[in-house]
């Protein structure tokens, strides 16, 4: 036994018990006939103290060499504080040391383990074991194990079986690039990883299995965006004999579960919204309803004058932004030039502002009078003090531009707060989206997605229009999960591919065991998949997830610390019939 | 909503309720004017009923149309049956049905979904979804998911902290062989997929994790033997601060959780055996110890004698068989022959009979006298009417054959009661075996293990009696788990590389990230993980693991239901920068 007592477990009800603590040197404090030191392990931190008059010389010595992340064992007895510390649990008392043994040293580490550290990303990434000992690693870990515990409690109440689909499959093409594993005992075949358990979950259906899930490590081989991951996680569910409401009962129980027993709140009914009115509404499929600013289509309020931009457009819409009437010039030409940058597009921005006073000035005053800038602000939802900003152009793209200043505007004012949680369903997505590169349609969701009944009879005519069976969860403008209804007829999968391009040679060879297994008497059924990282990280009031995985890898998908990937040996490829060939 | 209640649910005290059910038809039986079918799903079988003096013509035609396999929805009343069938939980009652809708058809199976069913290993494979909907492979995947929730919420609540660790890692070439997976954006670069997380869950000790876990799937590209799986799922576990005692305290208690969660067993604490002591008394590392046939050795009673085979071995060994004097000849003959396969690899075997009179009787009567073969007896403990059998040799050989003779034995006189539950824990093992081939010592368990204190004067003198701080929780005769206390200071872990054939430098290419966490504080750890196919199966009462996996692979790391692996298009392998080499 290596302690009695946790670093965090220590009261002033403890006073006197003679105790066993371990842990590291956080600091330590020298004030000549007293020594102090933050003792830290994973569940706090507990002062100790030596003190000359009452510690043996040796153990003072043996103090004052001690440096930062030393690992020590002490024993002593907890004494009452002379000046006690509200700001930690153990701040009451202190320990007054009779021995100390120091279990390991430690070099001066490359940056210090503090919440507010001195180490840059890089650093901390390369000694990401040492980073895990800071505060807002350690908790955002134990925070998704706790996420994860719960999630486990209220689907296995409910009658969900996790069971584990294999890591060593097959290699489709449809979707993102797939990771592949050489066969040494198959020469010149591969295994691909999962990018999802998706036909695997969906053979659990068949096989009765009811009602399914799994939080498993899910595997894509893209160019790295800023804040995804090569490998990742999901909570992947599925259930049979349902309709799309049932499963919507069923996720929002669960992340109201989570909200409840993580946050301790009570949220209303998830509010839903169709795909196409996110994007009238929002610009955006994924909406942050946290906040206002909603979208106004000013076409009929704006293309009656001689603004030939706006006349010209396919859309013109805006946005109202609230106490921004009284942005100076440079303030306003700032957010212009910020929609203008290459990663947004947009070729110029209006703006109005709507006085204090009920008058309007526009950048635009010459050609709308008072009376069509009020109009404008009816239909952006304007208030005296607002800035009404306005973007023009080809529908979908002006709407993902106001968009995006939608919501850099919301991060600025402070609108987005992370402990307010505004979960949303987005349904009705379209089933098929139009690839211009490919000419051709991928399925927007993915191909075991059902059409909706009421318009497969678009499915000849205008594909763009058939809806699908599909749905996601949003939370504070983040998706955090998506489903569907799955196709389970055979027959409306063999038309689902053709519509995707497939020959029925391809489909066969691709799915065949998929589709060969909706032979066999596949019932109704549909899931849904949340993605763990983005989750917690939403629920822990973040949005970048780099904190909530342990060993995150970096943006050329390595990983700094193990140094990988690396060169292998030739007789390893050998092995494995494979050669490196460096174009 | 596509169903009131689930198969399994009705009771007579539901009688006269309307319900509606969907499942698969297990089996109709058309009596002319009644038609009975049993509807089933994951939660049970319930007993539909036609009866053409109260349901709709149109709906008898449909009933009787119905095949094996059909996903139906029905309508009715619950009524009492008339003839009950307590054999089943809803044997009370029966569906009267007023509508039925077919949800799917179905092709007749390519075997029975019954619990014996005609499929063979192969075609159950196969079809793996039409397998997993018999109760046996159902029953075992809905274990599993239990005995994983029991775990899980155990070592919550010891504050052990789930964490997922990469699986896309870095190749080493000690242990087993890797998975390896090119890196398409560090061309010539390979990931490897972890065979355990192990330096990962020494690093998250350093990173101060203090208790972790993980069920996690680990990858080993071995020759497979029967019931070995290249990909196969660990619980992980890893502690701080703590020695041997206190590991095996905590997965003791675990494993009695899950014996009495599961099945209600209270288990006394487990009793303890060196490596010495097991190889001794069983010729085993992990034995069975729900049955006797101890091994008594018979050196001191046997080598004074004329018999020149006992006299020139390094051991001569035995144990009595229960109730076997009465063995023919017959019956001798084939032990005799079953020790000398191949496999066993003895050269012959002497037998025993101790006669229910007291009397002995010997294949070597010419060599030994009564006084010498009651010796024996002694020896081994036999009683009247036992069979001793003996096998010689040098002493390792010798008694790892007569073990595998004990095992056979057991199983033949049905000694292996499966649902009865004998834990032991094995310690002391040896930090290093000798390899004969690379003529050189591996680590036993792997190269993080420590030494044992007292012995590491041995180091260099005698490295073959240097013992381990590692130690295996045996049940029924499988290591379910195994585990040490880690080196936790760089000079140990370097002493240790050397003692393997490590150059320092190949040593800091390999571990380096390892020995450099070291520097800056590792607490004393150790850990244990559980093998939780081979845990689950014992568990189930099965010594096999395939039907505790859903999607298993086969003895040539094939999944013939998906046909994994496949070759692949040239244009993965030319992003990837590898080609196939076949020699």
């Amino acid at each position: 036994m290596y302690r009695s007592h946790s670093c965090g477990e220590l009261r002033i009800a403890d006073t006197n018990k003679d105790v066993i603590l371990a842990g590291w040197v956080q600091k330590s404090r020298d004030k000549g006939f007293m020594v102090w030191v933050d003792l830290r392990d994973r569940y706090g931190i507990t002062q100790l103290i030596f003190d000359e008059s009452r510690t043996d010389a040796a153990v003072m010595q043996q103090a004052r060499a001690l440096g930062r992340e030393f690992v020590i064992q002490v024993s002593g007895t907890v004494i009452e504080r002379e000046s006690k510390n509200n700001n930690m649990p153990t701040g009451d008392i202190e320990v007054l040391v009779k021995e100390l043994k120091v279990l390991n040293s430690s070099e001066v580490p490359p940056f210090t383990i503090e919440d507010d550290t001195d180490g840059g990303e890089d650093i901390r990434m390369k000694y990401r074991y040492l980073d895990i000992r800071r505060n807002p690693v350690k908790n955002s870990l134990l925070f998704r194990h706790k996420v994860t515990q719960e999630v486990r409690n209220y689907l296995s109440n409910l009658d969900f079986c996790e069971v584990e689909t294999p890591y060593l499959i097959k290699s489709t093409p449809e979707g993102a690039r797939d990771f592949i594993v050489p066969s040494r005992m198959n020469p010149g075949q591969f295994y691909a990883l999962p990018q999802s358990p998706q036909t695997f979950k969906q053979l659990l259906m068949v096989a009765g299995m009811d009602r399914y899930f799994q939080i498993v490590k899910c595997f894509r081989d893209e160019d790295l965006r800023a804040d995804r991951q090569p490998e990742f996680t999901q909570i992947d569910c599925e259930m049979s004999f349902i309709e799309q409401e049932d499963i919507l009962d069923v996720f929002e129980g669960l992340t109201r579960h989570l909200l409840k027993t993580i946050h301790q709140l009570e949220v209303e009914k998830f509010p839903r919204m169709t795909f196409d009115e996110a994007m009238r509404r929002y610009g955006n499929d994924k909406p942050d309803i946290r906040f206002g600013m909603e979208f106004g289509e000013l076409n009929a309020v704006a293309q009656h004058k001689d603004f030939g931009v706006f006349n010209s457009a396919e859309l013109v819409v805006g946005i109202a932004v609230p106490q921004a009437a009284g942005y100076t010039r440079k303030q306003i030409d700032e957010l212009i030039d910020w929609v203008k940058r290459p990663q947004i597009g947009a070729s110029g921005m209006v703006y109005c502002k709507c006085e204090p006073d009920g008058t309007f000035k526009s950048s635009v005053d010459k050609f709308y009078d008072q009376e069509d800038l009020a109009n404008w602000a009816k239909a952006t939802g304007a208030q005296p003090g607002n800035l009404i900003l306005i973007l023009s152009g080809p529908a979908y793209k002006t709407r993902t531009q106001l968009s995006a200043l939608r919501m850099e505007l919301g991060n600025r004012l402070g609108l987005r707060k992370p402990h307010e949680f505004a979960p949303l369903w987005v349904i009705d997505f379209p089933l098929l989206e139009w690839d211009e590169d490919a000419a051709r349609y991928h399925a927007m969701h993915h191909p075991f997605t059902s059409p909706k009944q009421e318009d497969i009879h678009l499915l000849d005519s205008e594909p763009g229009k058939v809806r699908a069976n599909a749905y996601d969860l949003v939370l504070n403008g983040n998706e955090i999960g998506g489903g569907s209804i799955r196709i389970h007829d055979k027959e409306t999968q063999a038309l689902m591919f053709k519509h995707l391009g497939f020959t029925a040679e391809e489909a066969q060879e691709q799915f065949g065991f998929l589709m060969n297994a909706f032979q066999y008497g596949a019932p109704p059924h549909g899931g849904l998949a949340f993605g763990l990282d983005r989750l917690t990280a939403i629920l822990g009031g973040q949005e970048t997830i780099r904190d909530y995985i342990a060993f995150p890898k970096n943006n050329s998908g390595r990983d700094v610390m193990i140094d990988a990937p690396s060169a292998i040996a030739k007789s390893q490829l050998d092995e494995l019939s494979i050669g490196v060939q460096l174009s």
